[in-house]
């Protein structure tokens, strides 16, 4: 039976930038599982409107729609427990959590603001007015001035990733010798950021930038083939 | 064999205010090893020389020093096998180190710059000029400006856990429905505050002090009942 993964693209039906569904895709590849991925865009609800809300990723898996990236991999832990664990147990499965709750929380909303009009210039036509739209109602600024003293500001972006990089520097990966879905939640952040902006959210020398290199290679390059900038 | 551990102590040799010293008194109560505490004032550097270095924890393990609490907890794990496993696992060992770096370089920094001056009154007297001048050295403010305006930022301060308090909405515990390093690791944070400091640093009704609570309460009211301010 085939997984479907409804999957956020731009302007470019193969430009993949929702930091979510990377996670879920990484997640695919950890487990070695095939997945048809399916372009979908912003304002395209009525095709996913089968997992009872309105955001991707939605997996489809042996005629079962599930939302979420975290119920994603929930789903797939359980489904296929003879693949590779993507979490490394049940005590693992329970520290990944906070992995989720840091990216979702200080991550994303940190490169977002770095970055939020150069993902307005990659969304599809048809999305354009209601991304602006709804993005400015939730920051209460224009897109340009979400952005605005990005050159500045990224110190104290780099500042707030402390931990991560302490953490990378002990350790190859989050999930130690070898990456876990902790390091997909984490570097679905990067990923959407690389696949819709050249700014340069890391410095080049940061240990942070180096496990990115690490994973944009894993399975056969899959982040680092994906349409993106160069990091 | 005695396992000892050298414990920061305050001016009454029951207070026992050091986050990292918990981390390893829980650590030990998890593998249900006895412990002979020793209370140890910050200017005794030569009763730890053996260590080769100058700060607590130290344990004494059959003769054997070790220093730095993650250290500890990787000696505990290896040293121990048949007991409780602190991490739950290879995996689960290597995701914990975030929570290491994310304590170290987020909660409890937070956590000084409201209570640093309730510190200082509660150390040895012979550890008082020595607690002052290094601590106005490293913040370069007098230790009465560090906390200055506390009741202001402790909202930010609170806003900062809020990737804790998602985590602990969806579980008991960092761990899981049980507890492992990872909790004692973030824990160690609040029980030093704790220690020292009638200062509100959660509100009541927040997420992250039901699990304190729970915290509070782990084998036989440990952490609880040791000298401290109420929560």
């Amino acid at each position: 039976m085939t997984i479907t993964l409804y999957d956020l693209a731009g302007a470019e039906a193969d430009r993949r930038f929702s930091p979510f569904c990377w996670r879920t895709r990484l997640a695919l590849a950890h487990k070695g599982l095939p997945v048809k991925t399916i372009p979908w865009r912003f304002t395209e609800k009525e095709r996913i409107a089968s997992s009872g809300q309105g955001r991707v990723p939605v997996l489809v898996d042996d005629g079962r729609w599930i939302a979420d990236s975290w119920a994603i991999a929930e789903h797939l832990e359980q489904a296929y427990p003879d693949r590779p664990s993507l979490f490394g147990g049940a005590a693992a499965q329970a520290l990944s959590r906070f992995y989720n709750n840091w990216a979702d929380g200080v991550l994303n909303p940190g490169l977002i603001r770095l970055t939020l009009l150069d993902i307005w210039r990659h969304v599809h036509v048809k999305d354009k007015e209601y991304f602006r739209r709804s993005r400015e109602e939730r920051f209460g600024q224009t897109l340009e001035q979400v952005v605005a003293g990005r050159d500045e500001r990224v110190a104290a972006f780099r500042q707030s990733l402390a931990p991560l990089r302490a953490t990378l520097q002990a350790q190859p990966f989050l999930g130690g010798a070898a990456p876990l879905y902790a390091d997909y939640i984490v570097f679905g952040g990067f990923q959407w950021v690389r696949s819709i902006s050249d700014f340069a959210v890391l410095a080049a020398d940061d240990p942070v930038a180096a496990w990115r290199g690490r994973m944009l290679g894993l399975y056969d390059g899959l982040a680092g083939r994906a349409k993106g900038y160069p990091v």
